[in-house]
C-alpha cells in the first residue's frame, strides 16, 4: 500500500470563468453566486490544515482569502445598507481587514497564519451567512447602480484573491518536503513555435481603459503616450531558453544584472528560478500538479523582475514598457486559456503570431507602477485599493493560467515588487529598432 | 445566539497521572497505553487548525508533538528490533526528528508549522500503527531489560512533550485576538498562607538521582556539594506580591536588573509578565481557561529568569541554587497536584510549611545548566538527549500544574534560556543567613 | 573659557565653481587642477578622525572620497596609458574600487570606515602623486580626444563626490551629541516670495541631453515624450509650509502616505525631517553650520520621497515627472547659487517667476529612474557608471547648494532610493490642470 | 621603494608592569603616574584614525578607552571631592560613561566609533588636565583611605582597559586587508614541553580572594567548595594540537559540539580560530606583529567557549571549573610573562610542571559567571562594576600576554560570553579521575 497517496489531493476539473465581462443588472445575483462558488471550489481540495497555514509574510492562508473576500461584502456592501446591521462576528471586522486604514484596526499581515480560530468550517459558515444576506439585499434593490458597481468591484476583488489563493497554496506546498500536489500534473508540450519579432512604428498612442463597464481605478484616465518604434517577441521565453541562460553562467555574470538584482541573487543564494531544482536526471519544476520534469517548451515561470531583466540583457533585448505592451495587445482578441489551464500550468504555443498574451504567465514590464496622468484615488476606503501602492513596484501585464478568464483585460495593471517570484510571472522580450 | 461559543473548546477532566514511577515488566504495556492515550486526550480539544500552527520558533505544533513522540518509538525501539522493519512513511524519519544528528537529517525547527501534511488524522493513524507494533514487540520480549529501559525513556520523553503541548497551545491561543479557552477557567483562590523562611545549615550534602529506577542522564552522578547556610521561602511568590513590584516601578529601575535582563526588557518592551494585560478593571491574565481577572493569591507564572532575578533583588532576596533546592526538598513527599490541576492553573497554598514545590510552577534557580561532576553523555543518539544543551541555560526545579504527576522527581533538572517565559515558570526566593 | 570652541572648525569661503562647462583642450590641465584642489579644500576643515569614520552604510568617509576619485584617474586613465605603469600602492586598486565589477575585487562598502590605514596624510600623498603623473601624461598627449573625454568624465565624477563628501560629513556630524559645525551658520532669510503656479500646455516635447559637450550616459538619447497639460510651482516648499503639514498631523494620517512610506515612517519612528529637532523654543535644524533655529522661509531639506509625496498629497498637488520638470526648466538660464551658497545652506527666494531650480535643493520627481528609449550602457567598466542602478530609485532634478555650479545641467538626472534623506533633497510641487 | 612600509607602525619595548600589587599611601602618586603613562604609551603607535574607529560593537576605539579611564577619575574621584568642581567638558560625563546607570545618560556603546570629536589630541589634553587635578587632590589628602581605595580601583580599572585597548586594536587591524602590525612580530618557538596531567584529590577547599589589599568585589567572599578528584593539564593546548583537531574534521562533527556552539559555528561560517587563515603554504595567524606563519608550539589563541569545549570533548577531556583551577593554581607563584611578552604574543613552555597559568592566554572554565555565596554588590555606581553581568557569561582564569603583570591575581575572575573570541583566550584541559 502506498501510504503517500493520501497526501495528494485531486479535484475535478474546475471551471475558471464564471463572471461575464459585462454584468447586467438582471445577472448580478447569478454572477455573484458563480464567483462565490468558484472560491469555495478552489478551496475544496484543501484540508483544514492546508487552509490555515501561512508559508511566508507575502502569502496568506486560503482560509484568510475566503474570509477576507466575504468581509469585503459584509463591510462595504452590507454594513451601510442592511437595516439593523449586525456583524456575523464582532471580531471579524478587524481579523479580515487587509490594509484599509479607513476601516480601522487590522490584524497584522504576517500573523494571519496564527489564527487557528475561526476554523475553516466556521469561515465557510461565514460565507454562507453573508451570501444569504447579499442575495436578500440584491433582491430588494435591483436598480441601485451604486450598489451594483460595488458588488461588481467585490467580485473582481474576489477573483484577484482566487488567483492569490492558488499562488499561495503553490508556495505552501513547495516548502513541504512531501511536495503535495493540488491537482493533476500537466502533460508535456511537444514543441514551441519559434520566437519571431513583431514591429511597431513610433508615434502617439492611447492607453488606459475605455468603454468596457468594469475597470480598476488605476487603469484610468485613458491618455496619450509617445512611443519610439519597437519590436515585441511573438511568444514568452521558454524553459529551454531560460535553461540556456543558466548554462551560459547567466547567474554568475554581474554584467547581466542590475546592481540591486545582483545583491538579491547573492543574498538569496539564487541560481535558478525558485521552483526549479536539479536532480541527477536534470531539472525538475514544482507545479500545482506536484514535482515534475521540467517541460522545455512551456514558458518559464516564477522569475523575479531582476531575473527577467538579466535574461533580457543576456538575450540582447529588453523588457517592454507597459505602454508598448498594451498598444500592441489592444487590437488582439483576448485569447482563451490554453489547453493546460485545467491543471493550472501554462502550455507551449504553436502560434507564429503574437501569442501567449493573456492566460499563460504575467509579463514583467520595465514600467514602475505609477499613477496615470490625471489619476486621482477615489475618496474613502476604496481609494486605498490601488493608489497607495504606487512606489517601488513593477507592472506586469497580461494574465496567467491561474487568472480567472473573465478577470482579464488589455488595460489590466498587475504590480509586484522586483523581488517577487511566487506569482506566475514570465518573460516577454522587446527590443529597439 | 452567541457565535463566539464554538471558538471555545471544553474537555472533560483529564487524568494526568497514568505512569507509575516504577514500571514493572508486567505493567509495561499498560503503562505504555496509559501514557500514549493521555497524549491523545490532551489533543482532543484541539481542532485540526489548532494542532498544525506554530506560533513561534520555540514552540511546536501539537500535531508535531504527537508525531515526534511516536517517531521516538518507531526510530529507537522498532527500527532496530522489528523483523523486516518498514517505516510507516519513509519521510517521517526526517520530518519528526527533533535534534538528533546521529539519526540524520532533520526538518528545520522553525518550519514545523509549515507541515500541513501529514494532517492530524494521518498523524493519529501513525500513532495507532506504531502502538500496535509496539504492543506486538513488547509481547514477544517480556524479559528484555534494555528494551524495557528504552520504552520507559520513551514514555518519560512523551510526558515531557505532553507538558510542552500544553505550554505551546497556551502560547498559540494567547496570540489570537479571540483568546480561545482550552479548558474551563480556574476559580479564584480565597487566600494564600503568609510567606515564611525555612533555615538550612552549612555543610556537605549530596544531590543527584539515587535509587529510583528511572532518571535522565543529567541527574547523575549523585555527588557531594558544600552548601553555606541558607534560607528558603515557604511558598512561591504570588501575583499580588509581583504586582507590588510592578507598582514600585520595578520594571523601570535598572538597579534591580541584570544588565542583559535590562536590555531584554527594553528590546521586548516588557513591563509585566507575558500573559498579563491591564484593562480598566485592573490586571487580567491569559490562562488555559481563557482571559481571566488576575488571581492575587495564585503564584505568579510565566516569568523569565531575568524577571525572577530582578524581583528577588527588589525583595532583598535571591534565587536558590539547584543544590539548595534539592537538598531542602529531598526529605519531603512529592506533594500532589493542587486542586486546580484539572484546569491547568496553579492554586494558592494554605500550608505554612515548605510547600508548592512540585506541581504548581517550575522554580528558576540561579544555577546555570551544567554537567554534574563525572557526567558523561551516553554514546549514540540518546547521548544527545541532554548533554549538548549544557550552556547558557538555567535550571528550573520542581514541576508545574501541567507536568504529569508521575513525571515528577526531586532530582529532576528542567532547563531553559534566561529569556524563556512561555513555560509555567514561577519564583521561589532564597536568602543568605 | 568655552571648551566647546575647539570642536567647531571654520574654513574660509570655498570656491565652488572651478570647472568650466565646456573644457577646451588647452584648458584641460587647469580645469583638472582646479577640480582636484577643490576636493582638498573641502576636506581641509576636517580632522583625521572626521575624515576616517563612516556614519552609516550609505555614506562614505571623506578620506575614501579623496582616495576613490584619485583611484578613478589612476585606474582608468593612467593604468592603460602610462609607460611602465606601477600603481602607487598595490592594494589601492581594490580598496578604493566602489562598484566596478569589471575592475575586479572591491572592499565592501559598509566597511569603508574600518580602513584606518592608509591615513589621511597618505591619501593626500596619493593625490599628489597621481596629480603629478596626470599632468605629465596630459602634457605628452595634448590632442588625444579619448583621453580628454575620460579626464573630463573623471572631473565630473570627482564633482559628484565633492557633493557626497559634504552630505556625508553632514550626516556624521549630525549623529554626534556635540553637533560640530563644518562652517559658519547661515543667516536667517527675511521673507519668501509667495508660491504661484506656472502653466504648461499638452503636446509632444523633447527631453534628454543635446549639444553641450559633456553629459552622463543616462541623459541620452534625447527623445520625444507626450505631456498632458500641467502646472509647476514657482518655488520650493518652505520650512514654514512643511511645519504646517506637521501641525496638521500630516505624519499621523495614513491617507496622505504611500503604504510603503507609512511603513517606513513607523519603522523609523519618523515624525519630522531627519535633521529637525524640537526643543522648548521651537524647531531647530542641524546644518553644516551647526544646530540652528529653523528658518521658516528657507526651503525644506532632507526629506525622503515618501515625505515629499505625502506633503504633496496633503497640499492637493503632486510631484512633477522628470519630463515635466526638464521641459519647463530648459528655456531658463542656469541660475547661480543663491547668496547662502558659501555656507552650504539654501536661501529663500524673492523671485516671483520660476525659481530655485538649480542650486538650492534637489527636487524629487515621481519618475522612477529608468533607461531612456534606446539607451544602451557603454561597454567596459564605465558602462557600470549608471545603467545598473535603474531599478527602485527615483529621479531628482535640478541641483543643490552643495552641488558644484559647473556640474549643473538641465538634463542632469540624479537618483536615490525613496527612503534616502541624507541628500539635500527638497520639494517642488506640480498639479494637473 | 616599498610603499607599504609606512602602514606598519613600530613602537619601542613597552613596560607592562607599572602598578605594584600593594600600593602604599606614599607610593600612590607614583603608581598613579605609572599606570596613566602606560596607557598613553600603549596608544603611542596609533594614528589618529586608528584611535577613533570601532571595528565591532563589542570593541571600543582606543581614544574611547583613553577618555573613559580618565572619566572614571573625574567622575568618581574629583567630582565629589574637588572644591568648586567644574568638568573639563560638560558633555564628557555622558560621552565617556560606559554602563553606569547611576551616573546618568550614556552614549550608546555601538556608536562609540562615531565620535570623531573630541579628537585624539583633545582626549590627551583631557588626560593631562585630569592628571594634574588628581595629583593636586592626592597631595592634599595623603591619609584619606577611602580616596586611596577608590584611586587604586581606578588604576585597576585602567589596567583592564589597557588590555582591552590591545584586544580591540588587534581586531581593528585584523579586518584591514593591509593587516597592519602594531609591533614587531614574535619569533617562532622551538618546541613545547609534552602535555602531562597533574592530579588533585577530592575534598573541601576554599576559593576567593584573601589577604591581598586589592580585589574586585566578585572575588569575594572567600568560601568553601567541595571538589571531586580531578586532573589538570600541565600546559595550554598548542596550535599544533588544535590544528590536529581541525584535520580530524573537528569543526564538521556535531557530536563534539554543544548544540548552541554548533549553531554558532554554522551561523558564523567558522571552521578555524578567528585569526587563522590558510594559504598555499599552510596556516597563518594574525598577531599584533602582523600576519605570521602559525607557530605550532605556541598556545592556541582567540577561541570561543564553544570551540574550547568542542576541542576538549574531542580530546577526551573537559574544561576545568574555576574552583578546580584556582585551587590548583593558588600554591604556585605568579609566573612572570614569558619572553615573548614584549611582542604581545605568548610563547611555548619548556616547563614540565603546571605552567602557563598567568600570562599567556586566559583559560576558559566551564563555570558560568555567578555570585559567590554571600556576595552582595556594593551600593551606588561602583556596585554596577561586576554584579550585573552575572548571567550567560563564562569565567576565564589566569591572564594573558596582554594583561599588565601587576593586574594578575590567582582569584581574578574574567568573564565573557561563550561566543567571544577577540580576547586572548586559550584552552587548558581537565579530566575526571
Amino acid at each position: 500500500m502506498d501510504r503517500r497517496a493520501p497526501l495528494v489531493c485531486r479535484h475535478p476539473g474546475l471551471r475558471v470563468n464564471p463572471l461575464p465581462n459585462t454584468v447586467m443588472p438582471a445577472d448580478l445575483i447569478s454572477a455573484y453566486n458563480a464567483v462565490r462558488q468558484q472560491s469555495a471550489a478552489l478551496a475544496a481540495p484543501l484540508s483544514c490544515e492546508d487552509s490555515c497555514v501561512q508559508s511566508m509574510p507575502d502569502a496568506s492562508p486560503a482560509k484568510w482569502h475566503l474570509g477576507h473576500t466575504t468581509w469585503f461584502f459584509e463591510t462595504f456592501v452590507l454594513e451601510p445598507r442592511e437595516p439593523g446591521f449586525k456583524p456575523f462576528h464582532s471580531a471579524f471586522r478587524m481579523l479580515f481587514n487587509s490594509y484599509y486604514n479607513a476601516v480601522g484596526d487590522k490584524h497584522p499581515r504576517p500573523q494571519r497564519g496564527l489564527l487557528t480560530r475561526p476554523g475553516l468550517s466556521e469561515v465557510l459558515g461565514y460565507r454562507s451567512n453573508v451570501d444569504e444576506r447579499m442575495q436578500a439585499l440584491l433582491l430588494t434593490k435591483p436598480d441601485d447602480d451604486e450598489l451594483r458597481e460595488l458588488v461588481v468591484l467585490g467580485l473582481h476583488h474576489e477573483q484577484q484573491h482566487q488567483e492569490l489563493l492558488l499562488t499561495d497554496i503553490k508556495h505552501l506546498f513547495s516548502v513541504s518536503p512531501l511536495y503535495p500536489a493540488y491537482t493533476d500534473p500537466a502533460s508535456p508540450c511537444a514543441t514551441a513555435a519559434p520566437l519571431t519579432w513583431h514591429a511597431f512604428p513610433d508615434g502617439v498612442v492611447q492607453i488606459g481603459h475605455e468603454g468596457d463597464p468594469f475597470y480598476f481605478d488605476n487603469e484610468k484616465p485613458r491618455h496619450r503616450v509617445y512611443l519610439q518604434a519597437y519590436q515585441l517577441a511573438s511568444r514568452l521565453v521558454t524553459n529551454a531558453e531560460y535553461a540556456a541562460f543558466i548554462e551560459a553562467e547567466g547567474y554568475g555574470t554581474p554584467a547581466h544584472w542590475l546592481a540591486e538584482g545582483w545583491d538579491w541573487r547573492l543574498a538569496e543564494g539564487r541560481d535558478h528560478p525558485m521552483y526549479w531544482q536539479r536532480n541527477t536526471a536534470g531539472w525538475q519544476e514544482f507545479t500545482l500538479g506536484g514535482l515534475c520534469a521540467l517541460d522545455p517548451n512551456a514558458p518559464v515561470l516564477h522569475v523575479s523582475y531582476y531575473e527577467a531583466d538579466a535574461y533580457a540583457r543576456w538575450a540582447c533585448a529588453r523588457l517592454p514598457t507597459e505602454a508598448e505592451w498594451e498598444s500592441a495587445a489592444a487590437p488582439l482578441a483576448l485569447n482563451t486559456h490554453s489547453a493546460g489551464a485545467g491543471c493550472f500550468h501554462p502550455r507551449s504555443t504553436q502560434d507564429a503570431g503574437l501569442s501567449q498574451l493573456f492566460s499563460d504567465a504575467w509579463q514583467w514590464t520595465q514600467s514602475s507602477y505609477a499613477a496615470y496622468p490625471g489619476f486621482r484615488a477615489p475618496p474613502g476606503a476604496v481609494g486605498e485599493y490601488n493608489g497607495k501602492f504606487m512606489v517601488n513596484q513593477y507592472v506586469l501585464r497580461g494574465g496567467s493560467c491561474v487568472t480567472p478568464e473573465s478577470h482579464l483585460r488589455v488595460s489590466y495593471r498587475n504590480f509586484f515588487p522586483a523581488s517577487a517570484c511566487w506569482q506566475f510571472s514570465g518573460i516577454r522580450l522587446a527590443r529597439d529598432v
